[in-house]
C-alpha cells in the first residue's frame, strides 16, 4: 500500500518519469505554521545535482501545496501537494522497455503486474523519496514545537568508517564506474517517556517498517543491535535520577524499552546497498525471457548514503509523530 | 496497537500472570484443514521448561480454540483461542509492585499507562509470543498447502557462530548468571514472484516491522544486510533463465527487490539482546523516583534464541500469508 | 472484518452454538474503573429469556475477563474476555446442515465460504450481539467520566407508534406466529462541539456503519432523516447564544453538521425488520439446490427490537469513544 | 480520515477555493484500460451550469492524471489526481470570514480545527464530490470488465415522488429562493453471490458508511428498508432456482442477507435534505459568539439529487469493488 501511518498519514503517488510525482498529508494537527525555510532545506539535501557526489539529473523539486494550508498555517484538513518532473531524460531508457536491468526491481513490478512504466524505474524510481522528505519536513514543523529533534549522519560509507574520509571514497568508486554502500545513523532527542505501543506497535516496529521502506536500505538496528558478542552482565542500564528526572546511564537499550519509549536519546542505523546500476553495456533477460545485452546511461548515483540521510530523517519524523499522536488519542 | 496484518490478522491480549492469554486470528481462507500435529509441534519449540537451556515454568501451553473451526476445518470465520496461564508464580513478584527491574519494560509502561500489572512483566513478558506461534502455526498450514516453507535456525550465540559450541556456551553464561544474545536466521521457500506492495508496504519492511515487534529484538536484515564494506561490482545479481524459469544466481537481494519478491529464497537474519533479567540483588528505583534495593527471583532464560527461532518463523508465516493475500486481492 | 474501530477498537469472535463468543478491546484508556454494575445492566437488558417478549434461550451470559484489568482497574493493554455458550440446543438444527433456511444468512455463507457451522445461524447469529453490548459497557464507562449519556428506545413496533401498546402487538403476534420488526431512536447528550472528521470519516458516516452492522438493521437516518418533503425554508437551524454556550434551536441537523458535532444532541433512528424466522414446516432449498421441506424448531424472537435497544447504545458508545479519541489525537 | 476503502481505496484532499482538488486511487489491479468516455460522462452528471437546475459555478473540471496509467492502462500502482478549481469567485466570501451560515459546517469546523477556510465552504463543499465520482469512475471500469452495473435515479423530490415532476418542483423552489431534499434510489446488478464479510464488514454497512458520507445525505435503507409496518409473514423471500442458479423470488432483503450479497439486485436508497443555503440577508452569529446579520450571496443549488444520482453510484462503485476484492484475497 502507499499509505503510510495510522493518525498523521501520507500517501504517495508517482512515477520517476510521469507528469508528477506527489502526496497527501492527513491528520495533521490545524493552526501549524508552515516553516517553509525548514522544507526548502530538506528537499534540497536530498535533491539531486547538488554536489559532484550524487546524480546529475537536475531539478527544482518545487512543492506546490494544494490544499490544507491557509494563510500560511495548516487547517487541520489534508494536505495535497505536487512536485513535477521536469528534467526526465525519457529517451535514456527506450531500450529498456523490454529489458530487466540485473538488480533493479523491472523484473519483480513485470512479474507482480504484468505491465510497467519502464522509463526510469517508473514507480520503484528514488525519485519518490522527495515526497517522503515534503511530508517529513511537515511532520518535523509539528515535532519542533513538541521540542523534538531528529538528527541522521552517515557512519560508514563502503568499507570507512572515518567520516573525513566519505567523499573521497565515493569519488574513488565514481573513478572506477562502481558504485558504494553505507550506514547511517540517527538520533532522537526529546521524545517524553511513554511513547510506543505494546505487541505489535512497538516504536523500534515502527520506525523499522518505516526505515525499511526506503529505497536500498537492507538492514535496521537499535540500541546494541547487532553487536551481541557481549553477555549481558555488560549491557546494563542503571536508572539516573536527576532533578527529578529518571534516565538511563548507557542507553544500551537505544531509547526503547519494551516497545515503548524511554525518555533517553532513541538511537538507530540503517544500511544501504551499493545501488545496482552500473553503466554500459549489461548482459541480461527481456520479457520474454531471452538473454538480451542492453547498454544502461541513465544517471545514477554512486552511493546513496548522502542523498538518504534527510530521507531517514523524515521517515523518522513521520513515525514519532504518528506515535506520539497514538499515544495522546488515549489521555481523553 | 494488538493487532498485526492487513488481511490475515492476528489480534492479541493478555497479560503473563492474568488469568489467560489469547487471540483471534481473523481472515484465515475457509475450509483449510486443522494440523493440530503442526500446532504441537510449534507450540512446543516455543515453550518453556523443555531443556535445561531455557527458562524452568513449566506449563502444557494447551491452545484452547473457541470458533472458526468445526469438523476440524476452517469457517473462515474468526478463530478466537485462549491460552491458559497454569503455572504463574505470582507471588514471586510481590516485592516489585512498585519498583521498576533495571532494562525491563517496567517503567516505560507506567510511564505510558500510569498504572501495569506487575507480576511476570504483564503485558511486556516474552510469555505473549505463544500467542503468536499459534496464530503463525494456522498461517503455516494454509502457506503450505501453496508450497511454501519456512525455515529459521540461530547463526550465532553470544560471540560464537560455530553451531556446535552453542549449547554449551549457554549452558557456561548460566552457570555465571549471566545472559546471551544471539542471532536467528530464517529462510523462506516457494514464495511465487511479484508478492510484496511498492513503497511503504514493501516485503521487507513488512517483515521487518513483524520481526522488531519480537520481545528482545534488536535488529533485522535481510540479503546482505549491514555487510557494506564492499563495492556494488561484487554483489551483482545476475539472471539465470532455467526451463523457462528466472531466478538470480547469487541472490544477494535475499529474495526482495523493489519491494516485491523475486522468487528466490527470502533470507533474513534477526538479532536479539541478551535478556537484562539478572537474579538476585539489584539497584534500582521506585515509582516515586526513589533509589531502592530489590531481589529478582524469577525463573528466566539465560537466551532467548533457541525459543525466538520458532516466534520468528511464526511471525514470517503470517508476514507471508497477508503479503499473498493482499496480492491474490487484486487477481480478480 | 471482524474489528470495529480506529483508536478504540473491538475485534469480535464466536459462533451461536461454538464453546464460546467473546471480544478483545483495544485502545481503551488506562486506570478507568471498570463498573460492573453497568455491564451488568447492559447484559441482562440484551439476554434472551428475561420476559415473555424475547426467545425461551436462557443463558447467564457471564462476562469473563481474561486481561487488560487489574485491581478492578483497567490496565491501558487489550481486554480480552469470553461468554461460554452454555445453553445452546444444538439438536435442534440437525436436520439444517444441508437446507439453507429461507430469510437467514444461511446461504450467503455457504456462497462465501463452501463451508459453515450451521447450528443455530453460527457466526450470522444475533447471539454476538453479546460481545457488542459487553464491549460497548466498556465504551460507556470512559464515556460517562467525560459527561456523555446515551438513551435508546423504541418508537415503532410492527405498525405502532404507540409505546403503550409494545407489548400487546408483539404478543398478538406470537399467538399468530408471526414476527414484527419496528423502529429504534437514539439520542446522544453530552457531546463537545468538534466530533467526527471530514469526508470519508464523517461523525454519521460511522454511526451509520455501526448499526448497519447490526443484525436486522435495515435503515439508518439521523436528524431529518427521511422525511423530506418539506422545503429548506421549513428546516431551519438558528443559532442559540445562551452563557457563552452555542447550540441551535431546532436540531434539524440532529447533531451533526458537515460530518462534525455542533454541541446539540445526536439523533438518530435505526429500522430492524421482522426477523425470518417462522417455525414449523417451511419449504426451501438445500446445498445441492435441491427443493426440500424443512422443520424449524428453534427458539427465535418475535421483535428483536426490545433487545437491540442496548446494542444500539453499546455501538453508538463505540463509536463516539473512538471518534473522541481520534479528536483528542490531534490535539497533543 | 480522508481516505475511504480497504484495498481499493481512494485518499481525498481539497478546499473548495483553493488551488486545485484531487485524490489518490490505490489499490487498483493492473492492466484496465482507461475508459475516458465514461469518466468524462460521469464527471458531466455531476457538473454544476449544465442545466438550469443545478448551481451556475461552470467549471470545466477536468482530470488531470499524474500517476498510475501508462499507455492507457492502469499501472496497479496508485493514480494520482487533480481537478484545479478555475472559477472560484473568492469574493463572494470575504464578508463570510468570521461569520458562520447556518445550517451549514461553518461552526462545526471553526470548532473543531480553530482555524478554516471560509471561502464557498472550504473542505465541507460539495465540490469535493468531484473527487468522489473521478475515483468511482476507475472502480467503475474494474467492475464492468466483471458484469457488474450501477444505476441510481431520484424518486423523490421535496414532497413529490412523480417523475415527470421533478424539474418543474425544482424550477417552482427556485423561483421562491427555497430549496428541496429528495431521494435517491440506486440498483446495483450482477454481484455474485458471497461478497460482504460478516459482523462489522458487512456489505450494507459499508454501504451506508459510504452513502452517509455524502454531503447532505440524511439517512440510508435497503431493502424494506424503513417499512416495518407489515409483519414478517408478508416479508417472505422464497428461494428459486432456474438453470441451476439460486435466487430469491421477492428480494425484500435487498439482495443481501447476513451482510453478503445473495446475488440478486442490491437495491437501496439514500435522502438528502434540502441544503441550508438561502441567498440575500441571514441573522446569525460570527466567531466571537456575538449576533450579526450577513449577506449570502453564492452561486448554490435548489436540490442537490439531480447532481448527487452520480456521486451515489461512484460511492457505489468504489464499495462494491472493494468488498469484491476484499473476497477475492481469501480465495487464494
Amino acid at each position: 500500500m502507499n499509505t503510510f501511518g495510522t493518525i498523521f498519514r501520507v500517501t504517495d503517488f508517482g512515477e520517476s518519469h510521469g507528469p508528477a510525482i506527489g502526496g497527501v498529508v492527513d491528520g495533521i494537527p490545524a493552526g501549524i505554521e508552515v516553516d517553509y525555510e525548514l522544507l526548502c532545506d530538506w528537499m534540497r539535501r536530498r535533491r539531486p545535482g547538488s554536489s559532484p557526489l550524487v546524480t546529475a539529473r537536475n531539478e527544482a523539486d518545487e512543492v506546490r501545496f494544494l490544499s490544507g494550508i491557509y494563510d500560511g498555517r495548516t487547517l487541520g484538513t489534508p494536505i495535497g501537494f505536487i512536485i513535477e518532473n521536469t528534467d526526465a531524460h525519457t529517451k535514456s531508457y527506450d531500450n529498456l522497455a523490454d529489458a530487466f536491468r540485473p538488480g533493479h526491481a523491472d523484473y519483480t513490478y513485470h512479474a507482480k503486474y504484468g505491465i510497467r512504466d519502464h522509463r526510469g524505474g517508473g514507480r520503484a524510481s528514488a525519485r519518490e523519496t522527495a515526497v517522503r522528505v515534503a511530508a517529513g519536513a511537515l511532520a518535523m514543523m509539528v515535532l519542533k514545537q513538541k521540542g523534538i529533534s531528529i538528527s541522521a549522519r552517515p557512519v560508514q560509507i563502503g568499507a570507512t568508517t572515518d567520516a573525513s574520509l566519505f567523499e573521497q571514497v565515493i569519488l574513488d568508486a565514481k573513478r572506477k564506474s562502481d558504485t558504494l554502500g553505507g550506514i547511517v545513523e540517527c538520533v532522537v532527542k526529546g521524545v517524553p517517556p511513554g511513547i510506543g505501543e505494546p505487541i505489535f506497535g512497538k516504536l523500534q516496529s515502527r520506525i523499522a517498517a518505516a526505515m525499511m521502506s526506503i529505497n536500498a536500505a537492507k538492514g535496521f538496528e537499535y540500541g546494541q543491535g547487532f553487536d551481541v558478542s557481549r553477555p549481558g552482565s555488560e549491557y546494563v542500564d542503571n536508572f539516573v535520577v536527576k532533578d527529578g528526572a529518571i534516565s538511563f546511564d548507557a542507553n544500551h537499550s537505544g531509547g526503547i524499552l519494551g516497545g515503548i519509549s524511554t525518555g533517553n536519546d532513541i538511537v538507530f542505523r540503517v544500511a544501504f546497498k551499493p545501488i545496482a546500476t552500473r553503466t554500459g553495456k549489461l548482459a541480461t533477460i527481456n520479457t520474454n525471457g531471452e538473454r538480451v545485452e542492453i547498454e544502461v546511461k541513465g544517471r545514477h548515483d554512486v552511493c546513496v548514503v548522502p542523498r538518504a540521510v534527510v530521507v531517514v530523517e523524515a521517515m523518522a519524523a513521520m513515525t514519532i509523530l504518528d506515535a506520539l499522536m497514538l499515544d495522546t488519542a488515549r489521555r481523553l
